[in-house]
């Protein structure tokens, strides 16, 4: 049977004090909407997006998904009752997921769609370690749900109880859609609240069930500390899988992952060592403390770091060497080649077995546009070298240290662009101000 | 009322095993000594600094507040008594509070104060996790102090009490001192212990009242180890303020604040980043992993790293971009500039837009003195340039790149300064040793 | 009398996913084995390793230390009984340890072989916060061991015993090989368990004890989970270690040492420093954030980074400063010398007082040798300059910015070597492309 989620987004996420929508706030590199959007994606056909009014980027986000716009926000109940447009006619299972609540896993959705079809609503719940003010979730003999209590309305045997509701429904479009119009928001604060429908569902004779799920998947994110919470959650998840899949993390706690890195076998990472999206790093890699990657491919069997930054488009052939207060961007280094000490490396081919001596700079950008540096096979281009793309240097050619390079270099040829040397007996340093 | 605080800083810390005396060693960059006189600054309208024997820095930091030194160690109570030739005659009240406890919080200093108008004498106490051997402070039915008992004197029973007597009073001038005088050393140790003087006000028939603190702040400092305990502490409390302000942490564990460090809000703060003393940061500002701040401003919309240093002295205007291995010193980077890769900029000033190449240094000391760069709006500099200062570069010039500039360029001019390029052909790299 | 150790490190560890045999995966930069190792010869005069089939690399991470093959993996009664053939007629106790179990202390080793003196067979227990399916240990009213129950064999009262067994057992040689031999393998997984030596000891109506020690210096290392759970174990250890002996860490969680790393007194270590193997810091040094050192030594007063990199053979001699984006290797920085921004000093000798520039780069490597750079005291060596190694600037020389250096500079003497500086008015930079 065809399945579909409605994700809430209109939040407007007050407590954050952000002017970016709270949906759009990232963990672990990927904005929450985008979290729940793919654990929903493994589960659902098909996802609607309730966004509140003016909330553009929102809008674009959420694309290619349907957007709906709730202009009022008059509560949960009436939020998911704005995708009745798209999917009244639904034939099939419809859930009610928050973006604010991104970290709910795929396994917890399919136990979900799965507990509704042996029932006529299921929902999410969670044991928290400190049930606070969370409605309750009552259930009787048979360990089905009877009625969930807002902490307010509960009595203190109610309180007792440990099952706290984490707001996550599933039903059958039809029915859901009629349980939503039927809510009421005769409340103290004059909101329609989607946990009403479960009452509704009890009382059209319909069974709900529960299924549990941790608390750490569940917490809701309204402030920039529960974001970082949230954000811990995640990196726990992802430095947990990079371990067990075989890779060292010498301080599992001070590295940070996107929600994409994938890791080979035997990698070894170092303390401190952080990961943007889109990184790639095959078996045997290792990655000393204090790198920074991005948008990158690091083959088997390079070393990278301490202190190297390697940026979007770049490629680490095997066996390469990247090593301290190098920078890399849109560059390959080729395979065994070493790129060891304070250089910047942008829009460059670097061939296999090349040696890029310290100081070493691709002059790339001339203010307007970037312009490509290719390096030979097997050159050796000497310390401090400015190499002024457009340019290339042949393969085993021999670049002089200190030399700003402005013409190519056929293979096989030297080059050399430096200053001569002038010495000046008597004139050295005496401990007074000179020109140098 | 006029309120003076007593500061008890002559302890030896020998347990830091630290020449340096231990109110000087910092917690968020700032001495433990100038903690506890800006928390007491909020409530007291003076402050008495009590040190030992031999400890010049410790006046000297103490200042400008006056300091009375204890000659003898002969305890805490011993140790107040010290602050009378200065305080005896003031018509206030006195509070004694710690230098190795600087974490107290101008709310507890508050309610310090107010509860002593109520009584004869307040103190404060608190509730550690583990009471161990603190003194317990014992309360009658009215919630008034009794006594306080030391753990060694304890009963059982007395022992089981969970409230502890942190150590700070504070009660009317000539009333403390009089009671100092009357504490006696007829104990184990031979001490004058302020303590006793709760039970002096008791039998002159005074009221005692206790305010409750948090363990957190009331914890003495005592080894190094206490020290990164109450660090933590201390971070931990600039870390939440940042975030409930509207600054997103992405690792907040990993960043360490100063005491003084502005944030504005929509502002991000990646893994590893650390701050100084002194730094501004306004909205909207992207702060990259491994970024080092100290004594700058960063202006809003500005992106900050990753691997940045901003030392003492710098600005970075708005929307202006410091990339990796980027040194700014007593440096201005002008609105919408960028200096992305490998420099170092010293007493610069750089002009709006201006692009500053990978590699750039500024030849700012000549041995002695340091000279001054400045660079136009919308200058262009070349990779892996050396500006020798005092030098000028123009508005809208253009300095090629790997050239040593010595001398000023006009607006819209063009500098070059390299050696020309030579190239010799089958002269290239084959394995053996070159001079290059 | 004499004591000798058998150390099994035959385990595959296939839960680490490693092409490595797990007695090699480091903590705190040296091998499991090395560990055992030097916690064994702090009380035991031989050690005996048992390893398994084709591990030539654990064999020669054993050496000198003989090593027999366990063949077949039989369990561990079967392991230990391998080392009969080198052991058997030793006289003396023969304890029984784990590679895989590194962080046993030499205390706990220690009170092992004294308990062992009085009675006939030793074993170590722990409490751990979680007993899980750990064997019991089940005392008399003595205190004596009557036996060790396996979980699964265990009664619902025994399983409430807290005290279980480690593993860890010590009695005299030829008593162990003899109830090594007696062990039978008539268990669900056919194995020859050493555990059952305890059983047979008792049916000797020889007496067993129990030493107990923490669970953190006891718990086995089968996963990389495991593993940073003991990499974390044993920083805490160096972490507390260092704070006792005198040295601030500011955020002691963000430090990383290795095993061997000697601080002295009043060093302050800044958050985010990661120490390699061997390294010596002596009294007043600061460490700043984002530094790496490895196989140096720092003396008295010097400051490093923040952003330093220090490798094998550096010496920074007294009051030194290393700054950031600066790298030493096998380089020795004089006593007050500075190099503080973005420099590469390889195989070099700087001379006392010598101020270097930011940018300076060692050329060190003609793509097959490495060459020297020596640099005499009190030279200045002006920004962005490259010196071509070998090669020698002399004492109190001066080098102009921007210079490559190539010939030898005489003590005293000035050197320059650098392009003219050529102006060209109007062509500067006006947002059009240029090769500059």
């Amino acid at each position: 049977m065809s399945k579909a989620a409605i994700i809430l987004a209109a939040g407007l996420g007050t407590r954050m004090r952000s002017r970016l929508p709270k949906a759009l706030h990232p963990i672990a590199g990927r904005p929450m909407l985008q979290h729940i959007l793919a654990a929903a994606a493994e589960v659902f056909d098909r996802a609607v997006i309730v966004v509140g009014p003016d909330m553009p980027e929102l809008e674009r986000a959420a694309a290619p998904h349907p957007v709906v716009v709730q202009t009022e926000r008059l509560g949960t109940g009436h939020a998911a009752l704005q995708a009745a447009s798209l999917l009244e006619d639904f034939e099939g299972d419809v859930a009610v997921l928050y973006a604010d609540n991104p970290l709910i896993t795929p396994d917890t959705l399919h136990r979900l769609a799965a507990a509704r079809g042996g029932a006529g609503l299921a929902l999410v719940a969670m044991r928290p370690a400190d049930p606070g003010h969370y409605g309750r979730v009552l259930t009787n003999a048979a360990g089905e749900v009877e009625r969930v209590v807002e902490w307010a309305d509960a009595s203190q045997e109610e309180r007792a109880v440990g099952l706290c509701n984490a707001g996550v429904i599933c039903a059958p479009a039809a029915e859901l859609f009629g349980w939503l119009r039927a809510v009421r928001n005769d409340n103290a604060k004059g909101e329609f609240y989607l946990t009403d429908v479960v009452a509704l569902a009890r009382q059209a004779g319909r069974r709900v069930v529960a299924v549990e799920a941790p608390e750490a998947e569940l917490r809701g994110i309204n402030s920039r500390v529960e974001l970082a919470a949230a954000e811990a959650t995640a990196q726990a998840r992802l430095r947990e899988r990079a371990m067990t899949g075989g890779a060292t993390l010498i301080q599992p706690e001070s590295v940070n992952f996107a929600f994409d890195t994938q890791l080979g076998q035997d990698v070894t990472i170092g303390p401190n060592v952080v990961f943007g999206p889109g990184v790639v790093v095959e078996d045997g890699v290792e990655i000393r403390a204090f790198s920074h990657l991005e948008g990158c491919v690091v083959r088997a069997g390079a070393v990278i770091g301490p202190f190297a930054r390697l940026r979007p488009g770049t490629v680490i052939e095997r066996h390469a060497h990247v090593g301290n207060f190098v920078e890399l961007k849109a560059a390959v280094l080729g395979e065994g080649a070493k790129a060891n000490h304070l250089s910047y490396l942008g829009d460059a081919m670097i061939g296999a077995g090349a040696n890029i001596g310290a100081g070493t700079i691709t002059c790339n950008y001339d203010g307007v546009n970037k312009h490509r540096t290719e390096i030979g096979a097997g050159a050796f281009i000497g310390s401090d070298t400015a190499l002024v793309a457009p340019v290339r240097v042949g393969a085993r050619a021999l670049v002089a240290a200190g030399s700003v390079i402005t013409e190519d270099v056929a293979d096989d040829a030297m080059a050399i662009a430096r200053g001569r040397q002038a010495n000046k007996p008597g004139r050295g340093f005496r401990g007074k101000g000179v020109k140098a």
